[in-house]
């Protein structure tokens, strides 16, 4: 599997630079807080003094799985190609956030169990996975190609920011198993009740889950971990960051099911976090642990739980406005402002 | 003093009716966990089963202290004019953020110690308070302007939002004494590092506020409470949070500061913290405790503390994106989607 480099790190000065801009802008040190940790993540990930942000594309990653027939959802698998409608159409929360914060908005069809819907990107593998808890969820040549697929797909898209979405029921489920293979901790961790489970549901979940871990037991390197237990949105997903970390663009990460994709993509290719801001912390239990695990901090906190790109989205203008005020804002010197002895 | 009447309470459907609402849009129940807490208040606030927030104003109240002169800030007291000077040129962080929100910026010289600054809108008491750690820091008489001075200067601008800021060496210390009056904490946990005191600055700050509180031992209406420890800028918002919430105005609140301002009003006028968002957790310290206090949850939380209004500014896209999904977004059944069981 042929994944592109990393760009090198940005010159030692830069961040030394853009810290004193920020620290003589007319405001008390670090007053602004976790927004001037921003402004800095993504000074370096472009590696100019001035970030700016143009044409973002905020993309929800579709696709259905062999563990939905396994009813570890609360909704049928046919929600999957109505959502995805629904989104083309304008009328889900993604489609009106993306609208109101001026983000293009792509639906990229990586595996629907329907026809492609008019209007969606056709990164087609199959119409949905395997299921996991029978074998591997797809093929190894499934894997690289949806790798491939979603590194082509930010080739072809304009702009240098990608905010992650996704749609696809029982995704929550394949999340799961990606995260206790990658991080270790016991399943139990790694679940939550998804779209709205009930205590039987999550039971279900559970054992589901239990079998698809044994059975899959001997994908431990990376590229077999992402076709034994991944969704072909997810894997997509994850060439997707590759190729975005690759061409210095942000990355905004969504919930629980995006989180998925980035941590694949980082242990794909170690570095691409770097490029990533987390955008908010999912109310979906486990979400929160492995932002933990990771070692990162998401910019909202605010019980979302819906998925498709919305906590990305939401989060969007805080990006917008890190970069502003980097910009813009005067320095003591020049708005000649007493700073403090 | 002559204080408006509050609006009634929205008939009680309205509430249900828009529940409902929310609850049959395409995502499943709950999914948009905050936002649509916060898309229902904004519709009782309003009154109306579809939100719209129009012509934002945001309000930097602007003041001197005369405990300023004690000591209690990092920062000299010739910073107030100042700044007020950088916010109307546009270096502000406040200014940026206005700028890039579509919020149109009022700095309200409510008794700066300096000369009124061109451009700055005209609702000066005097050049700064009195020292209140030596008495009361207005008269009576004062207060009630300043009280005035807000509702009027709500009723001269237009659309149906208020974003509240301030700028005022010194008025973390004015907050922290209401605070504990309005409350009945213990001084030291209403007292905070401001703009950056040091071991040494904080300790003398407690020691003044102490002898503030103790020589307006007596001021415990809410009325002798605003003149004894206000600062006019603090004095002046609660009138314009007052009038705000008469109008069916949202109001949205920033740090600790505003928080000072609201919590007056809402002890002169009950009821008026109905209509107030609040934007974010300040670090200031005390800051999340009053909050705790006041019984509300702010939206943001992300170690700001600038004040100026920078926090509100960046809450602010929230609170559109809330009207879009609760106008925009398709029901299931409109959209042909398939509910959960």
């Amino acid at each position: 599997m042929n994944l592109p480099d990393l760009p090198a790190l940005a010159e030692p000065g830069l961040a030394a630079r853009v810290q004193h801009a920020i620290d003589h802008k007319t405001k008390p040190l670090g007053a602004l807080g976790r927004i001037e940790a921003l402004a800095l993540q993504l000074a370096l990930i472009q590696g100019e003094e001035i970030p700016v942000l143009r044409e973002p594309q905020l993309v929800v990653f579709a696709a259905d799985h062999g563990l939905s027939r396994r009813g570890v959802s609360a909704y049928p698998r046919e929600v999957t190609p109505q959502m995805v409608a629904n989104m083309l159409a304008g009328g889900a929360a993604v489609s009106v956030l993306a609208r109101q914060q001026g983000l293009a908005l792509t639906i990229a069809d990586c595996g629907v169990d329907a026809l492609l819907a008019p209007g969606a990107a056709d990164l087609r593998i199959a119409p949905g996975t395997a299921d996991a808890s029978a074998g591997s969820a797809m093929t190894l040549a499934q894997a690289q190609q949806a790798l491939s697929n979603g590194m082509a797909l930010v080739e072809r898209l304009p702009g240098n920011a990608l905010l992650l979405g996704e749609m696809g029921i029982g995704n929550t489920s394949s999340a799961s198993l990606l995260m206790q293979r990658l991080t270790g901790l016991p399943l139990a961790d790694c679940v939550g009740r998804g779209t709205g489970l009930d205590d039987a549901g999550m039971a279900r979940k559970l054992a589901v889950l239990e079998q698809a871990l044994a059975v899959n037991a001997a994908a431990l390197a990376p590229l077999d971990i992402a076709a034994a237990l991944g969704g072909f949105e997810i894997v997509t997903m994850a060439g997707s960051v590759i190729a975005a970390a690759a061409h210095r663009r942000v990355v905004v990460v969504d919930g629980f099911i995006t989180t998925a994709a980035v941590a694949l993509a980082e242990a794909l290719r170690p570095g691409v976090l770097a490029a990533c801001v987390f955008g908010h912390r999912s109310a979906e239990g486990p979400h929160a642990r492995w932002l933990q695990h990771l070692g990162v901090r998401p910019l909202l906190d605010l019980d979302l739980r819906l998925g498709e790109g919305s906590g990305a989205a939401l989060a969007w203008p805080l990006l917008t406005a890190a970069c502003a005020l980097l910009a813009d804002m005067a320095s003591f010197d020049s708005a000649g402002v007493s700073n403090k002895d």
